[in-house]
């Protein structure tokens, strides 16, 4: 009998849009409604149920954040810049080395598959990149590119097939997906990337996470609660922020770290953080620019200018967490096909 | 094809010790081992994984927490006493009349299989407690007696066996089981009881979890960690406190609400807690005491007397948390039989 075990990868690309990935022994989708929690409780009671709703209020600081880079920093303080790109690389170069060797031992190679539902260039863009890094580092990839009005049915199907390919050993599917599709997963086997990318990001930056007071801003399924559960792994002291607390500012500014993905520009000011706290951002958000070159550039959650001026430690965007997020695809892909393969 | 769906009902009993009680529709059994959760992340990345390992340090408060009915009232504020037995009794009036209404409409009763392994006196009391609760809403109990040298394998099969049998809508494995034996269930479908009655505690009797601070002490799989995921559902801010919190008594004196389930006599003092707050304790920890009839007398994980000074209203230890977990395993019966048969 088949192990009844789904192996599954969801991960926050470095974009605003988060993507899926996953690679499933059994079947295990189904329809995927938003309910009032009350409502869906009585429904399902599965622990981790459906993202909760959140829509948070405009950041209530009046004075605007200001742009990067105008304000000066204050140098009784210099602030670590955490380097999301070397730490990827870091990741990276140890995926290479254990590729070649899969490679020269069994003659056999990691290999991802990506399924894109429609033409969004922004989509198309992110794929290319997760491509480009599987190349990178020996993982083998495949797409399949499914038209915008494509059924459920389809990109499930998609998906089955992958699954039942011996050869593939991850799938991710690029979100978001057209509004009539959407995929509720369950079981997850593999830990969503960037809350991955998170813990990585802190722990090779030399921090130890036991005893920290940690404040994690948002709680979606793909970041802050898989997020907010490892880092009780690594004994840290969390408190979840979400649309309906009454007073983030206080709960961060008694937090050794900070972690946003709340989706939202600008967010958390430098009065939310104390002084010498550390900060990972997530956020990824797209703000219109018509003088840069795709007409918008990429804001993260944190004013990045204010917290420069209190923080020890910050992740830029982009540079912080993206990179990391897909060293932690590639991380993931590699570890399923060593379990594919019985390798340890 | 058999839905892949497993139904597991974790429960903490009215005692101090913990039962599971579950329905899976699946095998879905594994050997479990405690590694250090480094070691098993490595080696399984589920999301929940085993309980983190906890040893809380002996209280930091040096003077003793004064025995009950001792220390008079602060009458400024006379604290509501949050009687489990009267909501049990709320919760378990409407599970005779729906248990009634099946007998009536389809002739069947929902059924909970008990399974007792060894021969501790403390678990055979508290699984005549069930069984009793069980007959006095019209729900059909089963008992297996295991010896306490009983293989694991026997344990599986035998809760493998009342699987497969459509008359039983719950079963409830009795902890602690004998060293030697140790179960991980997957996927729980219902919410583990003593999580879901400090939810029933809270709101039956009036109280708004919306934006609300609560201090959760403890992050147990089956108390802490899914009452933190309960609690978010109803949209409070939550902490979670465990034994490598460096401030604990700064993060329940921001709390409106304090849930304690660590399993330490007194631990949270009343200087713990802020004026007006809310105590949930989850705490049921016997206390030698000669005098006493059995030996010993329970104790919760708050110093009673202490709190009842500052907070607006707590549950005592025991008629708290406890009769109402009992409630909450009827009525998940209650609700297994109703899926089972295709009522609403």
């Amino acid at each position: 009998m088949r192990a009844l075990v789904s192996r599954i990868n969801r991960e926050l690309a470095a974009t605003p849009r988060p993507s899926l990935a996953l690679k499933s022994l059994g079947s295990r989708f189904s329809h995927h409604h938003h309910d009032s929690p009350t409502k869906k409780e009585k429904k399902s009671s599965y622990i981790l149920g459906p993202d909760l709703p959140d829509i948070w209020s405009p950041p209530r600081s009046t004075p605007p954040c200001p742009p990067p880079s105008q304000t000066p920093v204050d140098f009784e303080l210099i602030p670590t810049i955490i380097d999301g790109k070397s730490i990827a690389d870091e990741i990276r170069s140890g995926i290479v080395k254990e590729v070649y060797q899969m490679k020269e031992s069994i003659s056999k190679v990691p290999g991802l598959a990506v399924v894109l539902v429609g033409q969004r260039r922004d989509s198309q863009t992110y794929v290319r990149h997760k491509i480009k890094a599987c190349q990178e580092v020996g993982i083998r990839s495949l797409t399949a590119e499914l038209p915008d009005d494509c059924p459920e049915d389809e990109v499930v199907n998609t998906v089955s097939s992958f699954n039942e390919d011996p050869s593939i050993h991850g799938i991710l599917v690029q979100l978001p997906l057209p509004q009539v599709i959407s995929l509720t997963i369950l079981e997850p086997l593999f830990i969503p990337c960037a809350a991955k990318a998170c813990i990585e990001l802190l722990l090779r930056s030399g921090v130890d996470l036991k005893g920290k007071n940690v404040a994690v801003i948002g709680r979606s399924k793909v970041v802050g609660l898989p997020l907010s559960l490892l880092l009780q792994r690594h004994h840290a002291t969390v408190s979840i922020i979400h649309a309906f607390t009454k007073n983030p500012e206080d709960i961060t500014r008694g937090a050794d770290i900070v972690i946003s993905a709340a989706g939202v520009a600008n967010l958390v000011r430098g009065s939310w953080l104390k002084k010498g706290t550390i900060v990972i951002d997530v956020g990824t958000n797209p703000i219109e620019d018509p003088s840069s070159e795709h007409g918008y550039y990429l804001s993260g959650d944190v004013c990045y200018e204010e917290a420069l001026q209190v923080v020890s430690a910050i992740t830029p965007v982009p540079g912080g967490v993206g990179p990391v997020t897909i060293a932690v695809l590639l991380s993931n892909t590699l570890d399923s096909a060593k379990r594919a393969y019985g390798l340890s």
